[in-house]
């Protein structure tokens, strides 16, 4: 990876909770993206532990090698965020309490005295500029150290996008960074390598591949660097073009220019229909997938979560002998189970799910096995076979009713 | 960061897609939380491209400060998958096709000949030990390099998993980790710390204070390490009963001892008691928040998504004229939902979440204000006023729904 128009950038991530596993870090990719956009690729990332002298050392380390060096983490108000001290020790500067930060503090509490903690937010590094942090208490700081700028922020990732969106990025200058995405639901990596492999060989100086597998679906980024933005546009475009006519020739792909979820609302808000979705193993993510995609409200009409068997008759109108006679899990009633909700939600489409997340078999049905069905101007049903935990069969599940929905809308 | 009673280990993480932020990896926080608790805390994780050189240079660091090097992703199929080629370079060893591997690949296939990336996954680096992925196709590997121990994991975090359980973690002897934690639903970090810093002043030898800030819970952890379990068990009772006592004297925490969705499908199980879920906003995120909990058969009836106001009408029996005049976003409305749900689906609870999950403002209500209520044995209704971005207001709703249930439960 070579240093962008802009320059090189690495991150240092700081809290024991990232090490012991308690929480997974997710600021690092959000800055690696913002950062890669304008120019400044992120080289490194380091987590390190909640200790003034090893994050001293992680951050001397990255201003050696690194134009712009963004710290996350330990400026909150308990006794562990110790990042402060380490900036101050590595710029030989004192910490101080900045008199501004703690008259807005005291405004913000009025007449009561804010807790410790938060006074504790008040203090900067001497020299460093303040930046104000929109989404919380602690402000981001920024300072020159040796050639490099370093740039502090909380590890709540909220705020890291506030600060970051507001002080850090509008600040960098740089060329063009282009990333286009292709996304395949469902679809096996090593194939869609495969399918690829020739493109690969013939790419423009300039564009990259990158595969990224996810339970739900493989992303093929096709990004591409250079001065500026139209230029790399122009370079990307015939590329795209030829990883989208190799992937459709793969039997059982579906390919798409945007997630799932945000291409079914887009074909749905461009045909003007509706959608209701019934549920039982997914047990309301199919709905919360579709309600996580702006626009979602002018397709979606709403949902019935039938966990419970006799749920299903009572609120779905699913035949009770049907149920009596096969259980659950299986494909008519599928197929009942998005017929009633369709008609009863007065939805143009139905979508719903039903099957086996485990841990145990359920009626004789292995677990892993999921009927998805649609009902509306097209309908359709598909037995699937998943593999792996709960929650990857329940989301894998939500996936395949979304994309059998897709393939009738389409 | 002390080295553990097993030894040191560090995390390396390969992969262009983390750096370039287009994935958020998982796999440092989960191997982090498994190898503490065998006595091999990991004090480093860093975040490497896929770069033969870098790659080396990194495992070649981790090396010289770690007993226990693990490596993920790059053992892929495709044509940025160097790992193996970087393993291969710091060990001074060729990379050689495994014939069992090979064989068993084309015996999976029959008689179609297997992608050449699924080909390529056979290949392991000579001398090194390979460790069956139960999961994938990408076997791991193991080998000793200097005075390390260095294992090569895929980088799909279920495989991770499936590699780590069945061959890493039992290889791995060592002392104990104990974590125990309390779980404060919605509560503000800074007040926690303030509640808890007499404690933290006065902690024994061995057992150490941690916060974790989410958008659904403040989590409080405490840590004990040493030669034993029960030694560290012993060592770290009364101290988690004395920071479950400061906290409770906080007026408006709820203080858990797991998170709240487990926390109430467990009170419901114990009381043989049933819900369901009426949700506006949330879109089946409250349902979908329960079924993630192993056990939630027992007490959630299912649920109604009243995504659409007409919906709310129809589906629930909130009165029209009721949503006429108020609108959507209305604390009758939400409790005629909870009753609704309840009545309709059978359940002894029914929780309702409806309110302004943005960018817009709706008919006069602020984004971010949020009404939820409860229907049963004991009946609440509360407004809240959220701040964040839409997927944040909706999560945090959904946890406010969930809490108020669970007070009234007790």
């Amino acid at each position: 990876m070579s240093a962008g128009p802009g320059g090189r950038a690495e991150v240092v991530c700081v809290g024991d909770e990232l090490l012991s596993g308690r929480v997974a870090d997710l600021n690092a990719a959000w800055l690696g993206a913002r950062l890669a956009e304008r120019g400044w690729p992120v080289r490194r990332v380091v987590m390190v532990a909640d200790d003034v002298e090893v994050i001293a050392a992680a951050v001397t380390d990255a201003v050696g090698r690194a134009e712009l060096v963004v710290v996350t983490g330990g400026l909150g108000g308990t006794s562990d965020d110790v990042t402060r001290a380490a900036l101050a020790q590595v710029a030989g500067a004192a910490v101080v309490r900045d008199a501004a930060l703690e008259a807005a503090l005291r405004a913000r509490y009025r007449d009561a005295e804010p807790p410790v903690g938060a006074l504790t937010m008040c203090d900067v590094v001497q020299g460093a500029e303040v930046l104000a942090n929109p989404a919380g208490t602690a402000p981001g700081q920024r300072m020159g150290v040796g050639g490099a700028t370093v740039v502090l922020l909380p590890g709540v990732p909220r705020e890291v996008v506030a600060i970051a969106e507001s002080a850090l990025l509008p600040a960098l200058g740089g060329g063009a960074v282009v990333t286009r995405s292709l996304h395949l639901p469902l679809a096996d990596e090593a194939r869609v390598g495969d399918a690829l492999a020739a493109l690969e060989r013939s790419l423009p100086a300039g564009v990259r591949v990158g595969y990224l597998a996810a339970a739900s679906e493989v992303e093929v980024r096709l990004t591409g660097r250079g001065a500026d933005r139209a230029a790399v546009e122009a370079l990307l475009e015939p590329v795209v073009s030829a990883a989208r006519g190799a992937l459709e020739r793969v039997e059982g792909l579906l390919v798409l220019d945007a997630p799932l979820p945000a291409s079914l609302v887009q074909a749905l808000t461009g045909l003007g229909q509706t959608m209701a979705c019934a549920e039982s193993l997914t047990g309301g993510l199919v709905a919360a997938t579709v309600v996580d995609v702006p626009g979602a409200s002018a397709v979606l009409r709403g949902g019935v979560v039938s966990y419970a068997t006799d749920v299903k008759a009572s609120a779905l109108g699913v035949p009770a002998d049907l149920l009596a006679e096969r259980g659950a899990v299986d494909p008519d009633v599928a197929r009942a189970m998005a017929a009633g909700v369709r008609s009863r939600l007065g939805a143009d489409w139905g979508v719903s799910t039903t099957g086996v997340a485990g841990p145990d078999p359920q009626d004789g049905h292995p677990v892993g096995e999921v009927h998805v069905a649609v009902d509306g101007p097209r309908s359709a049903s598909r037995v699937i076979a998943l593999r792996g935990g709960r929650e990857r069969i329940r989301h894998q599940a939500a996936v395949a009713a979304l994309r059998l929905l897709l393939e009738c809308v389409h």
